[in-house]
This record gives structure tokens, sequence and C-alpha cells, in this order.
């Protein structure tokens, strides 16, 4: 029987983690769930899964968490600290970790640290510590299982081939939202119309991403730590059906590619039964019914969001982390309408420029790269009012 | 340095694997080519690439292809029992089989015997004898590299994988030239109508194959003797573009593709470079630029030798073989203009239906079955002038 750990229960990844857990053959026994906010999910999800403990990082809902699940079996812990002492439980077979943005970083360090292999639907891991978390991957002799779709398909396609014979990784892209508006009227782009995605059902922050195209953009740095590739063999094409999940072309021209429904049980269950593929209920690709899938070149002047992701990933160093920190910032001040939506590569842009590069900067010079970009795009933001 | 052997290297599987082989890294040493009757490519062909034996089948033109030689280092000889002699030839690395029709199932058998791997182009060694080639196989602990687009795609997505978490088993049909011809004009269909394949460069045989969608039908009897899997399991969804080679799904939902330009190159370099992929100077894929890929469902009774094929698997015995026999008198009766297209599954049905059952026939009942439908094809032929 595995033992597993979930971070983030309540959110999306979370969720669809349970989901595909309640209907496993496997019997999968549940070590620990955390959550931010929402200790009401949090305790149903406990009074369902059984796990030893429960953390939820807000402290505020503590004592609520505990009243609700009044139950003595279940540890209820809270705050950021003990979220992390839960990420040293060495005796797991996997952790899921499903946190939203550069939060996710510091969690993903101590659960390999702890000789624990993950799967990892927290693309900012790689994007702010790739090198870190390549490093000790190798030194703990520790698995990442990719689960972000994409990379996930990625994966796939690799099983039994051999990365040198990899001539390009063809990530696809949905487009977002603004695939078809024109590059004159995104100063008008509100909120509503950004939360919507036409194909997948993600949390808020990631739903923006999609919309900037920033989310695919993370994912091309990503995939360069993931897959040993350099960035121009990194290529994105827009496929809006979503029904391609990605590719690789191989030296000799031969292109496999992963495909399925657009819902992310797919690649959670097979980071859960990896190197296997179990059975399912939920419903199977019908390409016939779908008729067409369309590709198209990314237009990097609507979104430049990839074009700075691109820049960002060959000056290395600490750009990387910079662009995904600055883009974590930009995108909660457009979710809490302190900017607009086209502004967001600007002030990701302008941060870029002025930050101070660091060529291999350690996590301490990461965490005050964090802070220092906070605080540096909240007061341009400040400033613009 | 591999060694290795041709049958029909002047046909369309036999001058590809050539051109592979001249601009191979690996170098290649040939034993042998063989062809039917063009002896003067077969002479081109043993100057370019120093085979130690060359046979031409037809043994008329022996003397020809002798002379045009003149070589001492070239031994020529002629005749089906030669080729089959070749075939026993023990220090080799691979044969490719690229002989047309029931003619290339001896030479298959003959090649597993002498415990050398096959790279298969020859569909009906597999719909006439699978399980005894299968049988052989396990016995010789010999390999077979499917060569056909379809299956050397299918061999790609199941590297790394488990045959029995195989779902099902997409094979793509391009839907040949009479796609979008409507039923009540198939009587009017002519030969040069028939040769025409939107998509790829074949053989006259496969060409035709392709119009009456029995090449997908004797694909689906290829795949269950190749893949372990049951004929409802085996799938044909028609995909115009011909550049999802196919696909499999498996049982979490799951599904893997190979796709590719429709050059026949990248699965014969595959079949030779197996497990790795070399490199190549041809044209790569590029989805952007063709824009869209569509799929639609088979057309069962406009193209009535798929339901042939699937019940003669479903039937199984002699069943396949007697298909597979049948469509060659049907096929070679059509372009030599002695019936019309639209008749060739009309005698094949006839055919099947009038052949004596044999559950397990061995191979001396296959080649008598073949005496005897080649009979009763040509005399049903007959009467009907």
């Amino acid at each position: 029987m595995k033992s597993i750990g979930i971070l983030g229960s309540t959110g999306s990844i979370g969720t669809q983690s349970l989901d595909v857990i309640s209907k496993l053959e496997e019997e999968i026994h549940i070590k620990y769930l955390t959550c931010n906010n929402n200790f009401e999910l949090l305790a149903q999800q406990a009074k369902i899964f059984h796990p030893e403990v429960i953390c939820i990082v807000n402290k505020q809902y503590k004592n609520k968490l505990t009243n609700l699940i009044n139950s003595k079996s279940i540890r209820v812990v809270s705050g950021m600290d003990e979220l992390l002492n839960l990420c040293k439980v060495t005796n797991l077979s996997l952790v899921i970790n499903g946190l939203v943005g550069t939060i996710g970083m510091l969690p993903t360090i101590e659960i390999i640290t702890a000789g624990v292999n993950v799967a990892l639907a927290n693309k900012e891991s790689l994007v702010m510590a790739g090198k870190q978390i390549n490093d000790l991957l190798k030194k703990k002799n520790v698995k990442l299982f990719p689960v972000d779709s994409e990379h996930n398909a990625i994966w796939q396609c690799l099983k039994g081939e051999k990365y040198e014979q990899i001539n390009k990784i063809i990530l696809t892209a949905s487009g977002g939202p603004f695939r078809k508006t024109p590059k004159n009227q995104f100063k008008q782009i509100v909120k509503k119309d950004a939360l919507k995605h036409p194909n997948w059902d993600m949390g808020n922050k990631i739903t923006i991403d999609s919309a900037t195209m920033m989310n695919k953009g993370l994912e091309v740095i990503e995939a360069y730590w993931l897959f040993d590739v350099q960035p121009e063999q990194i290529e994105i094409v827009v496929h809006p059906q979503s029904i391609i999940h990605s590719m690789v072309e191989f030296t000799d021209g031969s292109v496999k590619a992963q495909l399925g429904t657009p819902d992310m049980k797919i690649p959670i269950q097979y980071a859960l039964t990896y190197p296997n593929h179990g059975n399912t209920s939920w419903e199977k690709l019908d390409l016939t019914s779908i008729g067409q899938l369309s590709f198209e070149k990314p237009d990097f002047e609507k979104f430049p969001c990839i074009k700075l992701a691109y820049k960002a990933l060959k000056n290395g160093g600490s750009y990387p982390a910079a662009l995904n920190i600055a883009n974590d910032e930009a995108v909660y001040a457009f979710l809490n309408d302190k900017i607009n939506f086209y502004q967001i590569p600007i002030f990701i842009e302008d941060a870029l420029n002025n930050h101070k590069f660091i060529p291999n900067p350690n996590l301490e010079e990461l965490l005050s790269l964090k802070v220092w970009i906070g605080k540096y795009i909240r007061s341009k933001i400040q400033s613009l009012i």
C-alpha cells in the first residue's frame, strides 16, 4: 500500500487527486492533507480519507477546524512551519505538491531532501529553483513526476526513450481566452473575461497565467529543467482544443504525442500509478466526435509574457526566479483590482530589468529576491495611484 | 556494423530502405538484395551498395542481370527457391521484407527460422500465418519490427509500456481516394482513379488495397497478431491528412500517438536503428503549416472490405488467410482489367464463404488454400466473360 501526502488538498489539483484516489484500485493511505484557508472542505476531506495529520496554513482557522474534525485520531496543526515539518516525513511513497505559486518551492525542496518522490503540479518550484532541485534529485536518488498536463504528456512520450535523442519538445497551448482578441483591445480586458478558460478548470492564478500565456512561458522553463534540453529546443504550438497535451520530436523526425480529454485526473493518476496505467471509469477520448484538431503559431507580440519567459531562461541565473516572483505579484495585483490585465507583462518586465542579477542564486538569495520584487512592484503600483 | 538483407529491393519499401541506408550514420553491410523483374534497377543498386548476392526471381532476366553486373564479387542467383535459400542465411542483424502480397509469407517464416530479426513491411505474412509466426518468434527468440507506418507508430507508442495496459489500438486511415465518392458512384470507378493515393507513394497492389480500404482491414489483422489485443480493441479512424500514423489508448484513458510527415523512410529507419532514433536530413513535421488534422468514422457500407476483414479475424482459423489470398487474386484481376473496382469485395466475400474452413491451418494447408482460391476466383471471373 502506498502512503502519500497532499499539499493543497482543497485546491484544484488537491480535490482532483482525492477524486482519483477514491476510485483507484490500489488502496492508498493518506498521511497528511494541507490547505491555506478552506477549513470546511479540509474537514470534510479528513472525514472521508482519514489522514493522520491535517495542516491549515492560516492559523486563525485552526480552532474552527479542530472543532469540526472532533477526532482524536487526526492531528490538527497549523502554519507554514508545520506544513514544512510535514514535508520532512520520510516514510512516504509520494507527495503531491498542488500548491499554487512561489510558496510551493520550499515544500518541494523539503520533500526531496527527505528522500521522498514528488508529484509536482507546482511549476514554480522548478522555475524558481530548477538547478537546486535537479542537484538534490540526483543526490537523494529521488524522482520527480510532472503532473502539469503538458509535462506529464512529454514524460509519457519519453517513456523508454533516450533524452539525448530529443530533437524538440513541442508544448501545446490552448491560447487562452484572448487567442482571438485583437491586440488593440487588450486594454479593455477585465477580470471576469480573464478568468474564463476555454478548456481547463483550474485555480484563479493559473487561469490568469493562461490568459497572459505566462503559464506557457513558465512551462518552457519547467520543461528545460525536466527534460535536459536547450531553450531553442522548446517550441510552443497553439492548439485550441487542448486534446494533444504536448509532443516530442525525436532526432529522426518521428513525433510522439500524448492525447486525452482535458482532464487533470489522467496526469494525476499516472503520477500515482507510474510506471503503470491504472483503470478508470471516466470518459475516454473520442477523436471522431471532436472532428478537428488545429494548430497555429503563438503570437509573441500579443502575449509578451512568452517572450519574457524565453528571455529569462536564456539569461539564466536569477532571471527565471525573478520572472516568476514578479508574475506572482502582478497577477495577484490584477486579481485584487490594483492593475489592469495589459499591465501584467509591463510590471514583470520592469522588475526583471531592475532586479540585481545573481548568477547562481542560493535559496536564501531567492527568498530575498522574493521580498525585494514584492516591495518593488507594490511600490510601483502605489506610485500609479 | 550491421549486416542485412533486403527482399524486394526495387519496390517501394526496398528503394526507400536503400535511400535510408545510404544516409545513415551507422555503416550497414548489405548481404543480399532481391527483386522480381526489374533487373536494370537491381543492377544499379548492386553497383552502389555492393551486396554479396543478388537474386532475381524471374529466371528469364538472370543472364541480362549477370551481364549488366559484370562483377566477380557479386554472386547472381535466380528463382524463388534461391530467394528462400537467402532467407536461410543466419549471420545477419536483420532482413527487410519488402515483398508485396502473399508471396512474402514463406520468406518471413524462413528468416525467423534462421534466427534473424525481420523488419516486416509485408503485412500479408501475419495475416496469413500470424499464429505460426508468433510461435516461431518465441521459439527462436527473434524480433519482428513492423515497418508498416501504422504498426510502426503503435510499436513506437508502446515503447516502455505493458501490452496488457492497452485499452484500444486506433489505426488511422487516410480513407483513400474514394473517401468522398458517394456509394452509388462506385460502379464507375476506373483503374486510373483507384491508383491515385492522396498521401502515400506506394506500389500498385497496396494503393488499390488502400482504395478499397482492405489495406486497413489487413492492418487490423496484423495489429491483432503484433500487439496481443482482441478484435474489438482495434478501432479504425479515418484521418485524411495521414499525419497521425496511429494511436494507442491505455486503460487510464491516456492516448499516445506517433506523428510525422507521410514518409515511409521514418518507420524504415526506426526499424534499422531500433531502439534508437537516428539523425536525419529529411523534412520535419510542421503542424502549424498543416493547420488542421481531422477525424471521422470509417464508412463500413461504402468499404465492405473492412467488414470482411473484421469478420475473418473474428471467425479465425483459415478465414484471415482466405481473405488475404482472395484479395490478392481480386486486386490483380482488377489491375489486369478483368473485373471492376466495386467487384473486388464481392469476389472476396464469395471465396470466403465457399472456402473449406480449417480451424488451425498449417503452412501446407495455407498453400493449398492459395491454390484453391486462385482457381476458384479465376473460374468465377471466367464464367462472367
